[in-house]
Order: C-alpha cells, then structure tokens, then sequence
C-alpha cells in the first residue's frame, strides 16, 4: 500500500491511456490508475478486519460439545485472553468453522486483486505496450533467448490466485453437509487457512517489492495518448456545448475519427478546414481541448483523474495509513 | 430464525444427544441445539450486513472510467440516491467487483449452514434416529415403496449448497486476470449473483416450513440417552471430584464401559457393587449423577445447555431480534 | 479394490436395507452394496486410464515454443523413452495443461467417491445404524469420553475430499486467460498435481485399511429389514400377480402399512385376516413372500442383487482383476 | 475446428512473434498459431467422446435401487435403445452421477481453453498488438467514445469460463457426502449440467463466426518480428554451429542486443564489423540467418513452424476431420 502511495505520489503528472475492453478509451492520471489498485486493496483489508473482528470469540469453555462442569468466568477468561467476547453457544464453537470461511474468501478476494494488478504489469512490460521496466531482480532472462527481460514475478502473483481460490473452495467442500457437533474432518480446516494466509502475504511481499523498483516511461504512455482518438469523446462534448444535439456530435466525431484514420492523422492533426467540413461550430480553441492534459483537468469530479482531485485522494489515503500508524512522505 | 427460536422455547426441557463424530457423546437440551442454528445463521446475516455497508457507494459520476465533465456534487447525489457515499475513484468504481464476490461468499457460508442442519434433519428423520417427523408438506411418498416418507425439502435445500458455491466460483475465475478499467466479461457477474440470492433466499422459507412443521420426539430422544454410555464422563467426574486422580478416574470409567456393555446393561443399571469392584469410591448418589438431566444441569456456564443458560440465550436472541423490528412471544 | 471384493465375497448372504433418502427401502444383498462401491472405484480407474494415455505424449523438441533447429526424429524419441507418440504442436506442447485438469479431474470424481463410501462406514459405525464395527486401529478414543470409538479415519478421508476439489478448482483458476505460449504462472501447476495424486493415494491406502478389518454386523442389519415395511412393495407386487390394478395394489399396501404402524407390528405379523380385511386376494403364500431372502432372490436380473447375480458381478470383477494381474483367491 | 483450419490454410504464410510471458520470443507461422488451438480443442473432444463412450450405459431394470422383479433381459433392451451395454449394479445406477462431472470436467477444461483463445483476440485486437481486425458482427462500439471497436464477443466468451467451472464445482460440492442410493439432492444434478453443455456450445459457434470473419495483419505481424530481437537465438545457434561453446555464443549473442539496443538498431541492422568487434566467426552469411522466414525453416522438425511440418499439420487435420464426415477444401 505505501508503495503504490509512493509510486502514485511520484507520478501525479504523468498521463497514461485509461482502457476499456483493453482499448485505449480516455487518459487518466498514472497516479489515478495506481490509486484504483490502493482500493481495492483498501477494501480486502476491510473485510480482513471485519472477519477478525467477528470471529474474535474465546470458545474456551465449551468442552467437547456440552460446556464444562467447571464453574468458569467466561466473560473474564474470553477478556484476560485478549478476546473479544466468549462464543454465545458451546455446541456450535465446536462444530463451525464460517469464520474461516471468511477469511479465506476475503484472502480469495484479494488474490483476484493481485491476479488483475500483475496482468497489468504483464501487459505493461510487453514489447508491444512498454510502458514500464521492472526492475533486474523481478524479472528474469531466458536459457535460450538472451534478449528476454520476462516479467516472472508478476507471473507467479498471477498464478497464485488459482491456490488462494482452491483454498476457499477446500473448506466449502469439507464443511458441506456435517451434522454437528464436531468432526474429525474439521482437522483438515487448517492447511487451506494457513496456505491461503501465507500464499497472500508472500504475494504482497514480491508485489510490493516489484512496484517499488518498477521505472514507469511516461513517454511511452504519452506517445499512446496520440493514438487510438482518446480525444473522440471531446470533439463531441465540445459541439455539445455549442449547443448541437449530442447525438449529431456523436455521429460528427465518429466522421471526423473515420477521415483522420483514412488520412493516418490524429484528430489534432485535422485543419481547422477539415473538421468543418464535418460541422461549421469548430473554431481555433478546439486544438487545445484535444490536449490530454486539459481532457483530463476537465474531468474534475471527487474521484475524478483532475490534479486536485488526485492530490486530494493522495492525501486522503495517507490519512487512513496515518490513522494505522503508517506515516507516508 | 423466528421459527427456530419458537421451537427452541418449545423444547427447552427436551434432552437429546449431543453427538461427535456421529457418536452420541454428551447430553443437551433440544433447544441448546437449534439454538446453535440460530448462531450460525445470525453470523451470515453479519456478514450480509457488512456487504452491504461496505457496497452501499455510489458509482454516478464514474463515466466510462475517467470520471465526467459535467460539475456533479457526488457527495450530495449519493446521498439523494440512498448511498452511504459515493465511490472513491472512477476507475476503481468500474472495473471491480469484490462486493459481489464478498456477498456470494457469504451467500456460500450460509449455504453450508444450511446444507449441515438439512443433514442432521434427514439423519433425525430415518428410522434409525427417528428423532423427528417432518410434515407431510414437506416429505413426499414414494410411487414404487407406499412405505416411505422420504425428506425431500431437506434433501434439495442440500443440494442447492453446490449451485451456490458454484456461483460464488463463476465469479471469482470471471474476474480473474482481468486488466482495469471495464472489460465486457463483467456482464456475466449478474447470473450468479442473482442466482446465489434467489437461491438461498427460497432455501431459507422452506426450510422455515419445513421446521415450522416439524414434531421432535422428545421420547425417541430420551430413549436415545440411555444406549451409548454418554454418562460415562460423569462417571470420572464423580470420581475426580472425590479425590481419584483425573487418568485414573478416566480408566475406571472406561472399564466401567466395557463391563456394562458386556453385561447388556447401561451405567445406571450396573449395581453399587459392580461399580465398586472397580473403585471403592462410588455411594449411592452416584445415580442421580448419571440422569440425563443432572448431566446437563451441572453444565451451568455461559453458552452451556444448563436450563437457566439457555432461557437466557433464547431470551437474548429474542433481544436481538427486537432491535430488528421481530417481536417474539 | 481387492479389499471390497474379498469383503464382498465373505458376504453374499448377509442382507442389509437398500436406502434412499436415508430411508429403509428395500433388501438388498451386502455384497451387492459393497459391488456398487466397487463399480465406482472402478470407473474411476478408467479415467485415470484414459487421461494416462491422452498425456503420454513426448514434447522432446519442442523448445521454448518454436521447435528446435537440432534434426530430431521426434517420432523415435518419443518411443525410446516411453512415450505413445510426440505431441503433435510446439506452441501447444508448451502452452498447455489441460492433461492436468483431466487427471486431477478424474482424482476428485475419485474423492468424491471416497467422501461418499466414508459417509457410509461413519453411518453405519454410529449407534443408531450399528452396521458395522471399525478395527481399532481406524477408530480412535475420547480423551474426554471414555466410552466413544469414532470413525476419525473414515473421517479424515471424507474430509480430504475438499483439498482434491480445491486443487482442481486451483488448475482451472491458474490457467484461465493465460494467452500462449509459456507463462510463468505454469510453474504453479505442479503443487495441486502432485497433491492431488498424493491424498487420493493416501485415501485409498487408508480406506483399504479400514475395510480389511471392519467387521459387519448381519444380525442387526437383518433386524433393520424387519422394521421399516421394506416388503411394502412385495404386498403390492403379489396383488398385481394375481389380477389386482397396481393403482389398487398400492393403495391397498398403503393401507396395510398403516394399520400395521398403528398395531405395531410388522407387516408379516399382520393374520391372513387382517390382510383379507383390505384385500381378498391374500393367501398363506404372502408370507414367504414377504421374507427378506425371498425379496432379494426375486430380483432376478442382471445387476441386481439376486444371488446368482451377485456370485456373477463378483466372478466378472475378478475377471477385470485378473487381467489387470491381481489374483483374487 | 473447420474455421481454425480454414484460417490456418490461408495464412501459412503469415509469419508472427510467437511469445513466452507474453515477450516476443521467437518467430512462427501463423498457422502454426492456429493450430496450436486446434490442438487444445481437439483434445477436448477426445474427452468427451471418453465421457460418452463411458456413460453410454442404460440403467433400465435398476427400478428404485435394488432392480426389478420383472424378468428383463437387461443386455437386449440396452441395446435397442441403443446403449453399449447396461449398467453393472444396480444400487450404482440409481446413486452416482461421476459421469455428469466427467463430462462437466471435459467442457471446463474447454472453456479454459476459450478463455486462453479469447485472450488472444482481446490482445491481437488491441491497438498495441494491431494484429487483427475481427468483423463488425462480433464487435461494438461505444456509446459515449466514438472511435472504439470492442472485441466484445470475445470478452464475453472468456467471462464465460466463470460460468462452466461454476458448474463443475456445483456437481462436486452436489455429490459430496451423500450415502446411496438415490437421495433427492441428486435431482440437483441437471441444471448445471445443461447450463455447461449449452453454454460451451454457445461459445464455441460465437468464437467460430469471430474467427471466421477475422482479418489477419501480417503486415503488422511482419513489424513486430522486426523488434525485440527474436533473432537473438540465430546469433547464438550461428556461433555454435561454427565451433563456439554454447555459453560463449550466448554470452556473445547477450552482448549484441545490448549493443543494438543501445544504438537504436534491430540486430541486422548492425554492421559485420560491428559484429565482428564481438566475435571473429561473423560471416556475411549471417544475414540471410536473420531473417524471419530463415528462422522459421530452420526448425524443421515434426510438431514445429517450418512450412512443410505446418503443411503436413494441417493435412493431417483434415484427415481427422473427414473420418468424422467433415470434408474441408
């Protein structure tokens, strides 16, 4: 978390397609896409906690099955024991195991985060995006094919989430259909817990390791920007705001993309005459809205790729990392 | 969980036994049983709940996945719109679905909850247990043996725990791998959803039925109490408390066992003497330390099946249940 | 394998209920259960069998995706190490992994098995059923409750289940979405693989244990045909022998089956009167019909659990055995 | 399978980077590529051929589980209803259903495979990758960004994975624990069972008309062989071939594409003198060794890209197709 805060810190200003489909669609901020993988992190500790919190419950005291004859303070036993709370009833903290379930979804949730931050990176890393070089000791080159610089590590993030996620489905299978109380099949709850607890953790480790060495080539990202009429959606919402119907705006720009294409132009590139030959409204001031820098600045919502906007998410989730004694600066 | 705490009033002074490993080992009250249903069930409508808080943000504004032009105030529109507030990054806001990995999972962990009392419903219904008798709305005939009555409601409340689990997995390997923003795949999020709640949900009535109906046969029960030597604990109990040593006591109990059953006899109905040759320490009270109802009695703590204990877990539950708006009486 | 057939044979004339829904249905042979198993086990085997030969493919040559300029007979390679033939594709040879998936497949079909045979000795082992009794050395003790001897093995087996279907679960997630050739991500593959064979063996070897020395208890299986109208049926059948509607057969079995429960007593204990008071039809000879042996016996036909048939089915195993080079005696 | 061998025909030709972790590796034929696919689904249908072949067994005369007093001559009425033979046991036939998850299995494993297909052509159509273009049928475009072309069906095949291994586990989790014979959760079983057959059928006719109407750029193809040094291997298999240790070639090759990539050159592009300051042994010759179509013919063995192996695959493919009644021209 504090690396993507880093990462994200450090690449406020630079500008990267923003896709869909795996189409290049808008730009948005570096930073703004790093800040989307801090929340979802955010939101696997979240249901991390919530799970720790709901199954901190001392079952001491609840025997095999039937509670103790032993006159015991459950209460003061399940406090002096850094519980929460003693279990409410002795028959069912003998028999189930939902907490574990939990967790380990929760963990099962966050692996399918890593398994969708470590395509990017593998993406990123190819020779065909290139948008960042991972560091020598995350990457590593090949017997037969000295030229490869293979992105390993992202890989093996990647394809752990298949174990975190059999993990999960472990404990579903073993629980399903056990009458109560206790099961000696409920020994077997262990190895997918603890697996899916280090499985994640070492993942993290690795990734966090990746990202922090990871050079991000902000010109490659900004050469893409150029291609693919990210700029689309402004030709429209400019002649929107001259007041033409936004579908006679969509179809102008949809002209406009098809003629730049035929001509091996960017939007931007079209003369001033070009584009009216698509619509009379366009006027000089069209060429600097198809900047990215200002299709981003326009886009100035909370949550939004604007440099305030950012810069406040940045502070924001420092202060969440300050309130768990983590200080980022 | 209204029908479950109505027929745990019902049969507080129902005993029956507790099993491990399908071993009758301990006796409990009827309603110290279901109320560890009750448990169960209640921690899967926590986490449901903390779903639902952690989901409850809105995404308007998010655009495509940069966010949007128009000056929205997206505090106060998620507010107006019933949110809790609103997404907190627009790339985030469009290509994650963790919140519905998070509900399913629960859905599952509810699932197997259900999947496990349906299975002690079907062991209470054979003739071998015959512990309970279901109503006939919720059993069926059968068209080759006119003998049977056979607990189908039980039996496919059961099987649809597969149908659940599969979808919580349908969405995790969905997911997996995915780079941001949106990508066409996440379409197919809503079958399992969908089909994990309505699932669950028509689990939840019938088996409501199911119980509503049903009669427990407290003689059965009872009867079920005297095979199987569950008061052999008390046996070493009794011993310990007057001074044997606790392995000692274990080892009289367990010869005690094996004479008793060679006999054809049960504990109680070996004679003082009998029981002497084995230890010099047994009296006459000895007896009434053996009935079902002492064992249970002498369970006296929080979450234990003593009497006056599980009164006040019904009437807790009854609590908790208020404060939901479901008056019990 | 062997261990079901030799305790198959020892038991061709014990007879035990046939269930479904957990409910006493009708009588079958011991044996004839005890095959079923068997037929099971067996298609497993088949599976494996199959996967074995589809994998037994040489990717010698192959290289890192492209072959290999180095002139290799692939063909003979392939046959002096072992193998059936090369695989067919470069890429493919070293992109894929779906002969894993088969074979773990085919492994948790196999432990589902195992779930349901343990399902079967945990019933039967338990004081309501009383089928069966483990050896000691599969059951094991309560520290707590002296009296207890649980099915912790058959136990544990079922409980393994869960851990052969997560690492199917874990292939599939691994491989989803992996564009060709090699991705690192396939490192992964061998952990679930070799686990999977590990358990399933495991299982077997333990199960196998389990059945050497079970000892099954004909007496009170036969005292469970007695109870629960298993011979319903045969009341319905002998009327249609003799002209009666089967519509009307049935009802009239129904009826008998309730003035008996009511009378407890068994149908057979019902006097010739009681039955002519529901039917005309009935002679002295319902009452060998109704015998348990007489029921089997007139299951006649192939795959049935008459004994003829059953002495064939356990003939036809050995058979299969044999050619595999396993001598039954 | 037929559009695969189609397209495959039709660009034996075409040569392309083939990719290990997802970096430009080594350079193969398209069709090569291809049948790399055709490969994966071919197995697939091997599969389920087993799997029907396996359950093609008919159950009539096993009645409610213990056969039937009816004298059926069990072999004639399998075969007129055109089974391969009946089933063994009759407690069996009622109670597994192993056969619906090895068939469920088989269509999982072929669903990953579409998902790996898929992949594919989510990348290939990319603007970074620019391989291909697919049909407008099996594209959209946006609403709100005009310019895009959304491989959408694409997309929506891969998400579908989710989808078939959801079921699988639905079966699994289904049969998990049940005793025999018959118990209604078993009822359960259909669903999913049908969802994956039509839901692998659906996928395979809507990637079949994607790929048919699919325009291959081996232009761009041709470009991307030119960078990421794919000949990187020729330089050390160059050296080798003319009596330098393997190591030494590597280490020599190594050290050219760092030169080149330094000087902003591919390695062809680097004079024989540049060459010759690393090792002595360049000749002239090794030019013409460099190109792609060079590489490719170098590896002429059984399985790999050169163009009579490739030709030789797709022959042999249509032999196969046709002693299934397909005629491919």
């Amino acid at each position: 978390m504090c690396v993507i805060w880093q990462q994200a810190s450090a690449h406020v200003d630079v500008l990267l397609p923003g896709y869909t489909h795996l189409q290049r669609a808008q730009p948005v901020r570096l930073a703004h896409h790093l800040l989307a993988w801090a929340e979802m992190l955010e939101r696997d500790r979240g249901r991390l906690s919530d799970a720790a919190r709901r199954m901190n419950e001392c079952p001491l005291g609840s025997g095999a099955l039937a509670s103790t004859t032993f006159p015991l303070d459950r209460e003061r036993t399940a406090k002096e024991l850094g519980f929460d709370r003693p279990t409410r009833n002795s028959l069912d903290a003998v028999a189930d195991r939902d907490f574990l379930v939990e967790a380990v979804s929760a963990l099962a949730n966050c692996a399918v985060h890593l398994s969708r931050i470590c395509e990017e990176l593998v993406l990123w890393s190819s020779q065909e995006f290139d948008f960042m070089r991972m560091s020598d000791a995350f990457t590593t080159g090949s017997s037969m094919m000295p030229q490869k610089k293979n992105p390993d590590m992202a890989e093996l993030v990647r394809g752990k989430t298949g174990r975190v996620v059999g993990d999960l489905v472990n404990l579903l299978v073993l629980l399903k259909g056990l009458p109560l109380a206790y099961n000696r099949d409920l020994q077997e709850d262990k190895p997918p817990v603890f697996d899916a607890f280090d499985t994640v953790n070492s993942c993290l480790e690795v990734l966090a390791g990746a990202l922090e060495g990871a050079v991000f080539k902000g010109d490659v990202m900004a050469r893409a920007l150029r291609e693919g009429f990210l700029d689309a959606t402004e030709i429209a919402d400019y002649l929107a705001a001259r007041g033409v119907p936004f579908r006679e705006a969509h179809h102008v720009s949809g002209r406009l993309v098809g003629k730049a294409a035929r001509a091996g132009k960017t939007l931007a590139e079209l003369s001033l005459e070009e584009l009216r030959q698509e619509h009379a409204s366009f006027e000089q001031d069209i060429y600097p809205a198809l900047e990215p820098e200002t299709i981003v600045e326009r886009r100035d919502v909370q949550g939004g790729p604007a440099r305030n906007r950012v810069q406040g998410a940045l502070q924001e989730l420092q202060e969440r990392l300050s309130q768990r004694g983590i200080q980022m600066t």
